[in-house]
């Protein structure tokens, strides 16, 4: 995508280079997430019988809008409800992408509420310059959409939706959603210039109008690079009569060849794919993970790994290994040049092999019990939604 | 509207002060239709039995855009198909208003072809700032549904289609259009600045869409002030796979109460609605008609009257008198002082009561036998847009 935020090398387009996470919180102007969050959100998952989640103790999940706000009007028992996406076209789902669906099924168990997923088919058309037609996000959607009905979400209070199938009924929303939006506003916001094309300027209405499909407060768990549209809806979304929305906030999952930027889907050499098979997933590992480790065995058993770049020890640290004292012993154990690169990577093999794994019998249950339709079409909510009449709201 | 060419008085939302007809060619990058064009419509009327168009003849219809080229497609028994429209919320229709609609009717009787009739009901809510619903478009938009099912055209051959009912059928050809148009581009045609929003930036796509329903040469008879978006349209149709549109332009019926822009129904005593009746016609013109006699009985008898800013004189002569003789006798007997402008306005009262009555009971008749209904949806032509798969095109 051509465009990009002067100031910033995030967009919600564009990732590049090491990404100053400590930086983006003035940048994007939100703030962290603070221990009195967690704890509320920690009660809530004692209530359900389940761990904090291991996103929020190590960090990945680290910033917020509105989060505090969103946390009182669920104490007070005022509706809440959650907002995520995906965007098909730009390549196969990766580990990374799992993420924020993940932590949003979390938090859909932990408020019993309302989500809304929305798949905007139309949008990788309009900022690809490689992709010719619509019809070539088709295949990605369709397989993305397998991905996300294999999350576990409930499936009479989850709406997933295509933009390029729902927008009659969307439509009005839209519209006057784009009516408060002006091209200064979305330039500033997005970095549009002359050379944008008008759906390119149009789109942020697309991606901002499902905090708008009920009352109550939104709630949308995305990457960080995702909040500039959320908080432009924050200008007018009281205007309209609905709630400013709030967002939680992760941090890229590091990429597997360097803790540069997040895991692209556009190398898929050096990714871990949704569809990989254990082989693959060894040998991507073993050949791609970034190592923190010493030059040779006796560099390494001398002066120990480095865990501030070892990828394979942070993806242990923010996605595997829940037990602190775990952790601990492993980081000890590798900076003491104990353990080598080649065990801290089979151990990552072994959890990666084993979450992807488990991701595809959900997958395969999730096709055959056609989950999807009723996400898409008859669940409750998906049915609530296809019958609500957004001109007449 | 607040968007307006910084060179020209004319835009597609506003029309101020004397339009000088002949400087608009060169704003607007149009011809004059010629006698050529003139003679080939003729031909073709003449094998269907009617006369030439008094709009033609009397120049009210006066400039183009490849109305030469759709003229020989025609000769090569090329595809052909029309495309006009109205967008409703701006107020009640009026006289003004059946002159695109009429003229199109016509085309479509002399080339026997298709024809897309737009009924954009989302543009004015996105561009008048008093209009803060899209459901106070709805009253107005039923209106004008009725008005425009009352024309005559082919029910099998025409399709009238709102843009909010539309849109998912024609989203993915949108998709296209928008993404050929850059910021530019727009604002360099239709002057958008900062604060134009970003609904307003994307309008453009919506209206010129419909030039791409179907394969072969799109003719769209409209009032000269649209033709920016078809100007557009030429830059890409052909990298979209289409042919550039081509356009017959109408100059605006003289107002009621003076020859400066054209008739607004946002003074609803100052234009002839469809729906008044004779009483109020008389009353109208006799109150309003802006007139080109003397000041004085005497002054009129001595130095007569004025045909050029007479504007009973104008309409008589654009919209009601076929004959050349009459209306040069009419002229001469007006200048001559010899006929009062009492007398003129007589002849004038007449033919608006005749002609408005004539659209009334059409309009009861296309009501009684829900012509509109085949236009929409159950005619030939309805049919085949409704099931037709713009994704997959």
């Amino acid at each position: 995508m051509e465009n990009k935020i002067s100031n910033s090398q995030v967009t919600p387009w564009d990732v590049s280079d090491v990404v100053d996470y400590e930086k983006l919180l003035v940048e994007f102007g939100v703030k962290r997430i603070d221990d009195e969050d967690k704890a509320y959100l920690s009660s809530l998952a004692k209530k359900k019988g389940v761990k904090e989640h291991l996103f929020l103790k190590r960090n990945l999940f680290y910033a917020q809008m509105d989060l505090k706000k969103t946390i009182q009007d669920h104490r007070d028992g005022k509706p809440i409800f959650l907002y995520t996406g995906r965007s098909p076209g730009s390549g196969h789902m990766h580990l990374g992408h799992l993420i924020p669906f993940e932590f949003t099924k979390y938090l859909q168990d932990l408020f019993d509420c309302n989500l809304y997923i929305e798949i905007p088919d139309d949008e990788k058309f309009l900022f690809k310059k490689k992709i010719t037609s619509i019809s070539d996000v088709i295949e990605f959607m369709k397989e993305d959409l397998a991905h996300v009905s294999a999350i576990g979400f409930d499936p009479d209070k989850t709406f997933i939706f295509r933009t390029t199938e729902f927008i009659k009924q969307m439509y009005p929303l839209v519209l006057e959603t784009a009516k408060r939006i002006t091209f200064s506003q979305a330039r500033n916001t997005f970095g549009f210039e002359g050379q944008s094309n008008i759906g390119q300027v149009f789109y942020p209405a697309i991606q901002i109008v499902p905090t708008f499909f009920q009352k109550g407060q939104c709630l949308i768990p995305c990457a960080i690079d995702q909040n500039p549209y959320f908080l432009l809806q924050r200008d007018f979304a009281k205007k309209m009569g609905y709630e400013k929305n709030a967002t939680i906030l992760s941090k890229f999952l590091p990429a597997l060849n360097g803790p540069k930027g997040k895991m692209s889907a556009s190398n898929e050499e050096q990714a871990i794919l949704l569809t990989d098979s254990p082989k693959q997933i060894q040998k991507k590992i073993n050949k791609h993970a970034f190592s923190g480790g010493g030059a040779t065995l006796e560099e390494h058993r001398e002066y120990g790994g480095n865990c501030e770049i070892d990828v394979s020890f942070q993806w242990l640290n923010i996605l595997f290994i829940d037990s602190d004292n775990e952790i601990a012993n492993l980081r000890k154990s590798y900076e003491s040049g104990d353990l080598l690169s080649g065990e801290l990577k089979k151990i990552l093999i072994e959890k990666v092999q084993e979450k992807i794994q488990f991701h595809q019998i959900m997958r395969e249950k999730a096709i055959e019990e056609d989950l999807l339709e009723r996400y898409m079409y008859s669940g409750s909510l998906a049915k609530e939604m296809w019958n609500k009449d957004f001109m007449n709201n």
